[in-house]
């Protein structure tokens, strides 16, 4: 039996959005206020989703608390709190869209999961303003 | 890389469900309350999904306010404050359930999207009531 | 020991604002969208706050079943799936604004509730627009 | 055109996660609190959703009322404020963690709706814990 | 300048209302659902809210951590996970009622807040049940 | 008779808690993560609640589209994408405190408010950490 299993976290960073390679003007004119050279932030919150098969011992899929653990070392231990840009390598060399930060997470959980687990990030940047990945 | 991004907004509209092929009675024991001659309406949440490939260079999958302004033109300047069987034209000869909506509201932005993003509604006509398509 | 205890219940309306001594022209000058002739809808969120003494034997300070039944007999039988201004007599002379509708609702239930508590109406038109009563 | 509809509920229960097979103290290890022999509890939040073919005359996929009737008859009244261990007979033999409980409402569901028609069962055990399950 | 700060957070546990000095069937009758022998459960949402000056130099009116510990160290190590009844000292002989557990986590922070301090419990049996308690 | 009405809208902000009178290492100890040099940042929700007589003629206690937009020119417009600490004036010699933003918004709003209205800030910085400001 193939149940997924979903944990929701948090966590608060500042972010700016710029692309080395344009000119400012072209990055003020393409990404607007999140452009803003001094930061401005979010309460992002992640959802991380396991599927997989149910352990008919236990009933669990995964033990919860593991899976936060993960997250927390993986995820929130490095983003929360920080400033994106500057605080954290992975955006180093990389913008820190929502799709990005989703895809970074993403990587980041896959590399430390059993690989008979599927694995689906969800990351709310706002309540409007969400994104999805799954290792497509 | 494939990402789904998703744009949540809002329209508060008034509505009746009614088929006119049926008598009277058939339609307030079919709807039930939601059949009152003289309408009801709801504040109507709207997620509207985008799947496709991410933009190396920016990041972005599509513009948030590309998207946005899509979803105003379309459906927030058509269907906001409005009477949705008297007001909106899609709805002239169609019953204006969840189901209904959430199709004319796909169509219409399908036809403005590029042909290679994919496309979701998800609406809610109440916390609790919920449809979703994605064009199958 | 004085608590207060919140009820929360929803009901969805078709509503219309519009004030008859003025001409149609000022009318939707001043209620923009919300003046629209066919009407519009909400959504409503409706808390009721009743605010008293303990009973000691019980632990209650009303009974929530006997306060949602008065609830559904005084606000949402009568206004839930209707039409404001054309079903509900209570707004027959007046606005159905979020403010008028909040002090019937006040009115209707201070009638049914024993002098010695104290009630607070709290009415969400949208998740956004708020307005609450307690009688003053 | 394919659908999904979807309709939350809400019920509240104790539970203790437990495995006889287990010692005592390798089930305190494993559930940690959530073994706690005198039970704790919560507030389930449900979302069924059914997906199949929208009705062209009526323009509903299913009928809400009789989806809802049937997520009362079939889950609500037997689990509703009630102790999933002691008073519910499906786990008598069964842990009753969120992909169990998931999976034997999906089961009892799945008997009573139209073979033509999809179900699929999200189960919010906290905010923060979700499981899905669709029968494959 | 007085200025309020409130602090959420989550407990989830078991409990069963009853009161001793009445049969069975005036239990059953009054409490209902409530009343079942084998307990059943909730997630409480629980708001804390202290009311004071605003230290002009650090900007805190209270640090949001010495909060949180408090709330930890007097309410959820001994509320969460657990049964109200049989685990709980604070309702051996006390119904566990929403007003009653409110009036409970109030006296336990009065206890541990500075004098100076204004103290507002608010709990959250469901979505839809309230109570507030300021010890008035 | 006298009602509250309350507009809820948010903005999203970067800030760094920092008291420039202490070392850097009492900075770091009292405020923790909330001191990181590079900031970090919100999705802040803010609500105004303004209290005054309801207009016999129109209805309306104040006109939701005259306060949304005086919340956009005096708070959203300033603080929206924004660093607090380097973009916003009020907060130059100001740590940006939930507190003391909240009293900030509640001073611009004051003093375009006209003085017979009351006027109450309610700010999340997340879910779970709010501050309440009122003037007293």
């Amino acid at each position: 039996m193939e149940l997924t299993v979903t944990r929701k976290s948090h966590f608060n960073a500042a972010h700016r959005l710029h692309v080395p390679l344009w000119t400012d003007e072209e990055n003020k004119r393409f990404f607007g206020l999140c452009n803003n050279a001094n930061y401005h932030g979010h309460n992002y919150t992640l959802e991380v989703s396991v599927t997989g098969e149910i352990d008919p011992v236990s009933g669990y899929l995964i033990d919860m608390k593991v899976l936060q653990n993960l997250i927390e070392q993986e995820v929130l231990s490095r983003f929360d709190h920080m400033n994106l840009n500057l605080d954290v390598p992975d955006f180093k060399e990389l913008n820190p869209t929502a799709e990005n930060i989703a895809v970074v997470i993403w990587k980041r959980l896959r590399n430390k999961l059993e690989p008979t687990l599927k694995l689906k990030i969800k990351l709310y940047e706002t309540e409007r303003n969400i994104v999805e990945y799954e290792g497509k």
